[in-house]
């Protein structure tokens, strides 16, 4: 039981938040069960994981800790004024993760034959990113790339607001003009959502294959989206402000891509799509 | 110029941040150029604004300030340093006002004859409640009532995730067996939000008087909403995770009402639909 917040093992993980550290060590913090549980199970290579046996004591809680040997982390019991220093969120669930950066290139991303791809130029918030990612798991997207290849993907708000989705999510992150000339090689339309665009999101064929690109929320998409094969959509915006939240936006899209490739199947019969995801190497 | 911390009206705006103050004294904080601007627009009685010259350079910056006279509030200017205090987002836009808490009782929400209405039961985080009205302006719903009268309606942080339009919004907040009262008299169909709804979203007719109702991430909706007039609906969640954030199921919902209603219409006549929302006496 490490009593001791000037541990080694826990000073290091505290500077984990600090994302240069984060950078040069080629280590994320993972907090909360749900999202250390999806780590796992998608194949996360987890180190050590920093336990208050207090606080973990849901169902959810004891499953995982069953299964972290399986995981290959090591497991570190610590008092509850220790895991209050390594809690990152206000709710603490008594796991908190030290994994290996996932690698998540381009170049290793395998699309199902009539992918549904999200692409995100700019990502102003790390909650942002993650909320994202969680709308896109359950709409059944096919993958997530971000078109910015500085990104911290793995920012401990990105895991906590994608729900650890982050980690099962087909996701990669590129340079804007890789992932432009990357989505044409595969023959996708591509539909940049613009709050000019000149096609309302609800006249789109969304059932073959097909990219969704959003901007950030500040700044919008870059011309780099402006070529003739690229459509602009708008979604109607009837009151005082001009846009949506990015994660809101994006949410709407995938739901509605998602309505109309189900319009002809058996309306409850979703789990078949759950094959259509992209696939990592 | 106000060039101290210790300025009493500074302070006492300060203050404002915590929410027992805000209850106190009656008073809110409306922290960025956009929402401030909106406050003013719709009528909020604005008593102080704090300016910062050096930050309030924008545009959209200026013209506020031009208006400002004709709000009734007091402009106050301050140095960086002070100015760095009130702030309350990252995002310093160098305006701050104080304004009465405005009153949003249930009995004052008149509706159009087709109304389109979303009610929310829990609001764990103020952002959530922001983002939701955001998007519900954005989809053109007639009214947000917040089944709950606890709510701290003009917390910060909401008025900045609804960037101001929570000033614009038909809202109304009280206790949820006299939401769900005052919907049932006034004939809605009610379609309540659940993740174990046993008819899927996209297979209902917004196009009659409704009521989408949404209940907190964490607890879902209570009992309350089990009663024979009301329909479970849900959303299809083919990932790993089995919801989504309550802002993104908001959206899918407000923007499938919304694409149902204008089926039929021509899609290029929206600002039509801007008369649709409901009315504060």
């Amino acid at each position: 039981m490490i009593t001791s917040m000037h541990n080694p093992r826990v000073k290091q993980a505290i500077r984990l938040r600090d994302h240069r550290q984060r950078r040069k060590e080629q280590l994320i913090l993972i907090d909360g069960v749900r999202e250390l549980a999806r780590a796992i199970a998608a194949g996360a290579a987890v180190r050590e994981v920093f336990v208050c046996p207090e606080l973990c004591r849901s169902e959810e809680s004891l499953r995982l800790l069953e299964n972290l040997p399986e995981s290959g982390g090591q497991r570190f019991d610590v008092t509850e004024a220790v895991f209050a220093k390594l809690a990152f969120g206000q709710r603490s669930e008594g796991v908190v993760g030290v994994a290996e950066v996932p690698r998540r290139p381009l170049e290793d991303l395998l699309l199902p034959t009539n992918p549904l791809v999200a692409v995100l130029e700019g990502v102003e918030k790390p909650g942002n990113l993650g909320a994202v990612l969680r709308s896109a798991d359950g709409a059944g997207v096919s993958a997530l790339v971000v078109a910015d290849p500085r990104t911290d993907l793995f920012n401990p708000n990105t895991i906590r607001a994608s729900l650890g989705t982050i980690f099962s999510m087909p996701l990669a992150a590129a340079a804007p003009g890789d992932v432009l000339n990357w989505l044409r090689g595969r023959g996708l339309q591509i539909l940049a959502a613009r709050v000019e665009g000149s096609v309302s999101y609800t006249e789109v064929d969304y059932r073959r294959p097909t990219a969704l690109v959003l901007g950030s929320e500040a700044q919008g998409l870059t011309s780099l989206w402006n070529g003739d094969d690229v459509r602009a959509i708008r979604l109607p915006m009837l009151g005082a402000a001009d846009s949506l939240n990015v994660s809101a936006a994006a949410t709407v899209l995938f739901y509605e891509a998602l309505r109309q490739r189900m319009k002809d199947a058996d309306p409850f019969a979703y789990p078949s799509l759950k094959n259509h995801r992209a696939n990592c190497r």
